[in-house]
């Protein structure tokens, strides 16, 4: 059975010595054909031998080469991953997800960091494509498209996560940020406001235009106004959100609730109005977007607010991505829904104040 | 040149044509022998005939077989990357770090998640042994120590990055918390401090308990007092840094600086003194630990803060890791050196005031 054992190929400089499949026949006392079987828990064997192999094995700790075996396969189980973003937070749920999936299937990631620099992705790609990976996922942060990744005609089946590409013939999956901002403006007016602005994000982001327009569909769903004097674009920042609800206030003393693109800007809205003497949510309701807890749990009050959910859009790319690899065909641009999160600044009937108490919080 | 060709190992159940080297000495009108001379660059060869070659592979989108390489060379060029907290917000820049030195050297990185879990981390760890990985990174985020991982005597190097083991063997790369401490409490006794009170996470992680002694290690070399009193242990939380400082300034008005053993503690700390017309930093003044920019630019007057230089950690521990494969040793504990990033929260005379206008900010 030659090509399972790599023994032979190992070079000289190579100071671990690592058992091969002949170490552990001649310490069974078996051919190397026996210890295949017994392995791989095919062929006929007196248990006896077989335990005997097992117990060889283990004392040598001998592993069965995967590479080996790949080559026969035509498979490696692995998938490339490549990032464009691994310094935002987004990253991480996504990453968690995507690994999830994999993880069940037995299937490894490959990492590779491209940081929005093209040539560098580029050489991760080629990198990805020389280890024969079955799959690649391409991974963002926006949902504005970029450009589609070349894998040739024999190169493996790829997938966009949380990223997308105007190629009609790619698969990506993004959140779907139409329906957040539908999502939260129908909640704020169920809970009964009828004056609602909005503080976003830069124009030129695909999800602060969808999220407007989601909010747009549902004030015009129920007769309410949105005139462009309660729309706010800026930077997707705290200090931007903390003087676009100043200056909201100030000159629009109707405006009963405020949307805000992001949790961050949602978080500077609040501290705005509560250094006003303006109440959250008695006089101004806040959702915000994205449920990013480490700033939604500690706002006072703590942060309504739209959830992409992200880890499970992860875990949604990595079985996309294990159908690809068997074959399957998807293509198109797949919209997972978001949730609403429910805690106390929107002023909905649902909404449960923060339960953590002092005691909690101290060990003096 | 057997082994070079996976085309006849290919299962006919793959619909994806690969080419493969015969089929590029087929198209070229050489032998196979001739191939590999021309794409590898080795041996003699009309650069007619070379030129041919690589314009024939190009075409069929020729890769030469990284796994039949790997298995003649017996190394993979590849490193698995065993992280503990795919969640937390250290594990990005750390990530990054390990990323980039193994991007520079050529070598990819299999990521793989434990999420905390052993049985899972076994699960993983077994699979990136039968890949026959070079060498192993276990990251985490934070120095308490955790048990080792076993890869046993014939296994790849192993290296822990922003985590620990007990085991004397073991490169453990982690940040100076101690030295961290001692940073910041000095800092602020140049600043003109001198009743300096500690706010921080809880007594059982190693890192708060390394930067307080740091802090006390500064505090004694100056002769300054540190009762007891002006310690409070808590959760890493906002909450808590906001009633700590809350409770600390009412009970002993001498106070004039609070050092918090994170960002987050300190922008609780920050908003609790604020909202009591206590003026940081002329008579409080703060300083953080973390440099997380999201909290520490964010907070009002922006946060001066201790930064853990995870990237820089990262990058170190990738290149350990090269030299562990290639043989050399290094063993113990390495502690990184923090740095202060100095802003305006702490008075000093360096402090910068934040310089962010309103005009960037805005589109209306």
């Amino acid at each position: 059975m030659p090509g399972v054992d790599d023994g032979a190929a190992r070079p000289p400089s190579d100071q671990r010595h690592t058992a091969t499949i002949h170490d552990v026949a001649a310490a069974a006392g078996v051919t190397i054909g026996t210890v295949s079987k017994a392995l791989s828990g095919r062929g006929k064997l007196r248990p006896e031998t077989r335990q005997r192999v097992h117990a060889v094995a283990e004392r040598l700790s001998y592993r069965p080469n995967d590479l080996a075996h790949s080559l026969r396969r035509g498979r490696t189980f692995t998938v490339g991953l490549l990032t464009s973003d691994l310094h935002g937070r987004f990253s991480l749920p996504l990453l968690a997800g995507i690994e999830n999936a994999m993880g069940e299937a037995r299937i490894s990631v490959f990492l590779c960091n491209g940081g929005g620099d093209p040539s560098r992705e580029r050489q991760h790609l080629e990198s990805l494509l020389a280890k024969r990976v079955d799959g690649l996922i391409v991974a963002g942060a926006r949902t504005d498209p970029r450009p589609a990744v070349e894998v040739g005609s024999a190169g493996p089946p790829v997938l966009y996560a949380f990223a997308r590409t105007a190629d009609p013939r790619a698969l990506c999956l993004i959140p779907d940020n139409f329906q957040g901002g539908r999502l939260a403006a129908s909640h704020l007016v169920a809970a009964g406001r009828r004056n609602i602005a909005h503080v976003t994000g830069p124009e030129e982001f695909e999800g602060a235009r969808a999220r407007k327009a989601g909010m747009e569909a549902a004030l015009a769903d129920h007769g309410l106004p949105f005139p462009t004097s309660r729309l706010a674009h800026g930077t997707w920042t705290e200090a931007f959100g903390y003087l676009a609800a100043a200056r909201l206030i100030e000159a629009d003393r109707a405006v009963d609730a405020i949307f805000c693109g992001s949790d961050l800007l949602a978080r500077g809205a609040i501290d705005a109005l509560r250094e006003r003497g303006v109440r959250v949510p008695d006089d101004v309701a806040i959702v915000g977007f994205d449920n990013w807890p480490i700033v939604s749990a500690t706002t006072r009050p703590p942060l309504s607010t739209v959830d992409m959910n992200l880890e499970a859009l992860g875990r949604l790319a990595g079985r996309y991505l294990l159908d690809l690899v068997e074959g399957q065909s998807h293509v198109g641009t797949l919209r997972q829904p978001c949730s609403l999160v429910c805690r106390a600044s929107c002023g909905g009937k649902d909404c449960t104040p923060c339960s953590e108490t002092e005691d909690e919080l101290i060990h003096w």
